[in-house]
């Protein structure tokens, strides 16, 4: 087999064979194929795609690239959530808790923020001694005992994905369909879950711009995970504005809290309760959507859903008490409001932009060696739909370092505000 | 500029700017920017293409990336040929002792063969003596005094096209029309020449598979020269059957010889008459394609052509007796007919096959390294069109080892015969 021959056939549009995937996958995992042949391939992928079969022959060649976890010895149906990336998205410690709360399992792996976007595992570094590397067994353990357990990735997981995903990054292959499904599958796949809710963003924020495309990347997903004999589901949702109100790693563990006190803003909530919702019907025996948001709401209610969060916060080595008492997480030296320079409607908040400010003063990474610095942030005072007078607080900014007239005003460019009252779309677009 | 940031342009379909595609040559020769994402550039050049100004740009950032031939020391417009390749192509041996006997300076620079087609240095140096290296001064020398000089490659022309050629070879990025006109014409204009007679080929034996194809090559290389300030003309011609008669080296120098004196096959003749009528409209004052059709027959037939050939191969070592006595050329050891086992009429011979056929024998070479036999090859003693009994001879064979039946099978079935009369389409599809 010679691999140029692959590169013809996809670029002549042909399907390429089990045999073929396994032979590029393996091939490059291990050094044969060089970068240049593969990053031609990914090329011809984006302008020809792939079908259902080479889509779930290139997940199951770069699950198998590396470790797979055996969650066997876990009780019970475990169950994941992965979110496709967005600014302000704490969904994972508000959804897991409720949903751990309600006697779903949740062993999940999570990530750090890169750019825009920021990562679970940095959030949950905010909290005072937290840990995210727990050993396997300690891991295993801490499910059966209290229900949840977020922890960062451990072993060699999909090798395949972590090196064609550097070369899709520097060679415009990012957003393809297949390419981004299989990597996110091979990864939930391989973290050994049974059940796992997907939330699939879309809009100016998010790799897909469109809902339909959105629909098309959760199918396709769905696709992998049934054809592995999971249950995968998929909430679609708009990532136009930030999520909720809170940008910045203390910042949006301070909402996840609020949000398990019933006090959080409602498009947090509503994802929430949309996602949650679909693990209880697949993984916690509820009969149906409105039995599971009845007893998603009675684990918020009660309480048990946040003392789930400050458990798992307890069991790995954090202060429960910045959890139970969010005053107590750290606080910025410095905050500044960002004042609305006109009146009216806010249309839109641009989530990349606002995720971007929040980078650029420290809460997130521009590259992966860079520090970060848990307590800065922006806090949107006005969300898209709401009016807005001349000399009204758009934002609050929380910050360590002086901000600069230009940051200051690109802030405040990324509302926009107009006289006529927007149609608010809703956040979620469809549930699959 | 960030080189990714280029990709996805061309991926979107965008042109790219002249200061864009400056900064992707320098930094590619200078190994600034790695093979992985110029692989990833050339795929999205297949599927999207780049406009006359991008072809043109590239074009001359290829040429300039070496060094530029100055011919000025050569009297007159300097004429050049190009053949996009094929199987039995010995036009430049025929073609240019022609256009050099009407008074036209041939200033040319070959190449070697690869696969299953042939190079015009290597049948040159299957006469005795002849040296393919000339230092530059004695290149201009030899124009000046006797009209036509035929060498290699000097000097370092276009490394920018050597590297990227190396890389579309193995990425699947070769069959892109602004990638091969940009790859020929840079090598064209380098080497200094003010007339270009093109000869592109399209069918099974070349790049084009379609006139339709060819003529759009054609026209994309036209643009480029006249863009450059150089008259650049093109004949399209059929790649389907060998040209002539003869695959291998010291018969296809034995073929033009027979040519030149008159009595070579009609498509061979054909196509030099249309390429040396372009090349003498447009550099040796030929008020029409008449008059340049009667100047270049008297050349053939005064002897003048001839003459000229024996001339150049004297002047460059060679031993000239071989080309005025072809008989003395070398000969294989064993001939061996091939024959027929059927009758009807000759519908097709595959010209890449039989191409395939003669290097495996020892005529070409599979790799860059491997040496060639002069003497071998394959004389077709049928061309398309014509009747054959069942046990007549469709070729012979000159070879220096025995041949496998396997070989004889194949070298039998690369000849599409059939009962009904074919249409044989002319060789020459368009001249433009």
């Amino acid at each position: 087999m010679r691999f140029v021959d692959l590169i013809e056939k996809k670029k002549e549009g042909r399907p390429l064979s089990a045999e073929e995937i396994r032979y590029w996958i393996r091939g490059y995992v291990s050094g044969e194929i060089p970068d240049y042949q593969v990053s031609a391939l990914l090329m011809a992928i984006f302008f020809k795609g792939m079908n259902p079969d080479e889509t779930l022959e290139l997940t199951m060649c770069m699950m198998h690239s590396g470790d797979v976890m055996d969650l066997s010895a876990i009780h019970g149906l475990k169950a994941d959530k992965h979110s496709t990336g967005g600014v302000g998205d704490k969904t994972s410690l508000v959804l897991g808790p409720m949903v751990a709360a309600c006697g779903v399992p949740m062993a999940k792996m999570s990530g750090r923020g890169l750019g825009f976007t920021g990562g679970t595992l940095d959030k949950l570094e905010s909290i005072e001694g937290f840990r995210v590397n727990l050993e396997r067994k300690d891991f295993v353990d801490q499910v059966n005992r209290i229900g949840i357990a977020i922890v960062g990735q451990s072993g060699n997981l999909v090798p395949a994905d972590k090196k064609l995903y550097a070369l899709r990054d520097v060679t415009g292959t990012v957003n393809s369909i297949p390419l981004i499904a299989s990597s996110i599958m091979s990864k939930k796949l391989a973290a050994g879950s049974d059940v796992i809710a997907l939330d699939v963003k879309y809009g100016s924020g998010a790799f897909m711009k469109t809902p339909e495309d959105a629909v098309k990347l959760a199918q396709t997903m769905i696709q992998i995970g049934t054809g592995m004999g999971r249950k995968v589901r998929a909430v679609i949702s708009s990532m136009e504005a930030p999520l909720g109100k809170a940008i910045g790693n203390a910042l949006e563990v301070e909402e996840a809290v609020r949000t398990l006190q019933g006090r959080g803003p409602e498009d947090l909530m509503d994802l929430c309760m949309a996602a949650g919702s679909l693990l209880l019907q697949e993984a916690g025996g509820a009969a149906s959507a409105a039995e599971a948001e009845r007893r998603l709401s009675e684990a918020l209610k009660s309480g048990r859903a946040l003392n789930k969060l400050a458990d798992m916060v307890a069991s790995q080595g954090g202060n429960r008490y910045q959890i139970l008492h969010p005053e107590m997480l750290p606080k910025a030296r410095c905050q500044t409001a960002i004042i609305s320079d006109r009146c009216g409607y806010v249309h839109d908040e641009k989530a990349m932009e606002l995720g971007s400010l929040a980078m650029r003063i420290g809460a997130g990474r521009a590259k992966k060696e860079d520090d970060i610095w848990n307590e800065v942030g922006i806090v949107l005072k006005k969300k898209p739909g709401d009016y807005v007078q001349k000399g009204e607080t758009l934002a609050v900014v929380h910050h360590r370092e002086m901000l600069t007239e230009e940051w200051k005003d690109s802030c405040r460019q990324a509302f926009i505000i107009a006289e006529e009252e927007p149609e608010v779309r809703p956040l979620i677009y469809e549930i699959i």
